[in-house]
């Protein structure tokens, strides 16, 4: 958090400073963001009740603008759906200016355009979300602006967000911290007869007792490495992978963590500690300083020396208010683009996610991921518990 | 449901005849379909979970991508994400043809392109939504696709879904009904000293307990005509609305409730009956054959022999996968459009939502919405219960 930003734009809790300095080096004279995310952030986690999950309406679909002129943090605006003028009275919508004024794409881009051409002829490049701006908004823009150009963003506000602030660094804990409570719940609860859906559903139920936003959660059970929840009904001795997705205000709790429907027998243990192993090892990469690589040559190296090497699958990624965001450390992890921070430095404050799996022909899927955050001293793991078996509810004395 | 349709690409759900009469009248010769709601309704009700709340991924976003064309059910064919893999290998896709296999907005429209270059050059006019579909992704398909010309497919694919199905119409059944149960719940534990922010979040859960996803609710509080979720704390006296959106299985419940902590005065049950009236007056004008603008006349009629006509808002609007959608009855209702049906005919299966607002200025927020099914004989009011006043938690004898 940039104090000097704070008092130009009143309560703005980005740091207004480096996103010019990015700006600056993209050679951007202004922003127009539309992701809820990128949005989100820039107005310091406010985000509209009411679009919070839904997206559509009448004829068209919500789209927050934020508009960011260099060096110029007074002339930012926001603009929203005109139910928004409830939060701007409440004074929730910390930017220079905010209009509550839109339903649609077009008619919110048209208002913006209206506010950077009042900005003067000097803004010229324009900074863009192509994968977050609808193609009606953008046309519309190019034509209200038709000296511009409109270039892609998305790399800046990436690296805008790729350290995070102690308050962020506070919703990545609580929201790893409640994801992996809400699986040990329901671990508990496991028993021979229900299905992978049942057991979603009470995962559920456990995310939103904890007051998260439930995601998502791919679920593995029996020697199916099939993940989708289903009406595959587990049985006594089956394996059970959950890898689930909360969010804690915006914010991505996103690990895995392993049950079975009675006791594990020895190869089992002896498999979900060889996962265990080479995720210590490649925790073990993580200090500032160290290159983003690093963390996947760690966790690669552990793979080629471990009994199941040909059947393990091992990635790293940052995450934060996107599941997989800076730092990019790999292009062959599940979600493919440059590897950026392979040879980049890590620093205090970046999140990292690291998994591992196994898909072993007969046990089924074993997996544990985890989150770190890196610290001055090296790492941090909210949510480190739990990292063993689970057993489920089976094993509770009739 | 079209028999025939099913016949020819397995399970497809919707109306593939329909569907191909509305193309030849835009003059469609494909689509390709991009909003979660509309890929939803043409998959039969199938969304993938992964996504079903998040959208943004690595360095893009999901996009699901449906590609039609027309008479020819048999070449349709839905691109989405890896792992759908997943979601394909249990069977769960109807369409011809699926491919799981992108993970942002330019793979997967290059994956949609090539096929409908595999089409042939018959394939000229194609119909997109502008508004859900990235501008990176249609600049992508316009250079894939350069002789074709992309035009705006929103108006086809609201018609397609404008008179729901039996599937369809249990599923605002049960949208409308748990929602108004879920008020009553919340209702019932209302005292003075929560604050808005409480009851919303007990609303969620009620929601939650009732399969719902918890989409929003607008809360007005004590003479406040302020409707955005607050720490403003609940007093003895005070009137609660509630108007909340909760979808089962996509389709939304959007209805209001009114409360009070304590007993209704005269005033406050003479203020409610007022809407009421006017409620009931603009249902009474539904049934087939009735033009749209109808109930939009039979409210506005009522409300100007209303007492309080000066302060009352009335509006409706069609309500299904989206919160407001066809039958468009007004242009002046909170979300701008053309009102195209407004003289058009009604016809059994459209659902309207009918909603008076009275803002009163010492009395505060005074609402009802409901949600109406046209049917043959008329209408039916799913979730039509709780519509006087319902007394909090705080008349519970301690």
């Amino acid at each position: 958090m940039n104090v000097a930003s704070q008092e130009i734009v009143g309560h703005s809790p980005f740091d207004s400073k480096k996103l010019d300095r990015l700006m600056e080096e993209a050679d951007l004279d202004a922003l127009v963001v539309t992701s809820r995310h990128n949005v989100q952030y820039l107005l310091g986690g406010y985000r509209f009740f009411f679009f919070d999950a839904m997206e559509a309406i009448g004829v068209s679909r919500y789209l927050p603008v934020f508009v960011y002129q260099r060096e110029r943090p007074e002339n930012a605006i926001y603009i929203g759906n005109r139910m928004e003028g409830f939060e701007k009275e409440l004074g929730s919508i910390p930017v220079a200016s905010a209009k509550a004024a839109s339903w649609g794409t077009t008619d919110a881009m048209g208002l913006a355009a209206d506010h950077i051409k009042a900005l003067g002829p000097g803004v010229k490049r324009i900074g863009i979300e192509p994968s977050f701006l609808p193609s009606d908004a953008k046309e519309f823009l190019g034509e209200k602006l038709n000296s511009a150009s409109l270039v892609d963003a998305q790399f800046v506000l990436e690296r805008l967000r790729a350290i995070k602030t102690a308050v962020e660094l506070d919703l990545v804990r609580e929201a790893s911290e409640r994801v992996v409570s809400a699986m040990s719940a329901t671990f508990d609860v496991c028993v021979p007869g229900m299905s992978k859906h049942d057991i979603v559903d009470r995962l559920r139920r456990e995310e939103h007792d904890r007051d998260l936003v439930f995601e998502y959660c791919l679920i593995a059970a029996g020697n199916s490495h099939n993940r989708a929840p289903s009406n595959q009904r587990l049985q006594e001795g089956d394996v059970i992978s959950l890898d689930s997705g909360g969010n804690y205000k915006g914010y991505i709790g996103d690990l895995s963590r392993m049950g079975v429907l009675g006791q594990p027998d020895a190869e089992l243990s002896d498999l979900l500690q060889e996962i265990e192993e080479i995720q210590q090892r490649a925790r073990r990469a993580i200090r500032p300083g160290a290159l983003g690589g690093d963390i996947i040559a760690a966790g690669e190296e552990a793979v080629r020396r471990a009994p199941h090497g040909n059947v393990l699958d091992y990635t790293a990624h940052g995450i934060g208010l996107v599941s997989h965001e800076a730092p990019r450390l790999t292009d062959h992890g599940p979600v493919p683009y440059t590897p950026y921070d392979a040879d980049q430095p890590l620093k205090p404050g970046m999140v990292v996610s690291i998994e591992t799996a196994m898909l072993h022909a007969s046990r089924g899927y074993i997996k544990l991921e985890d989150t770190l955050i890196v610290t001055e001293e090296g790492w941090e793991a909210p949510g480190d518990s739990a990292r063993g078996w689970s057993t489920g509810g089976a094993m509770i004395p009739k």
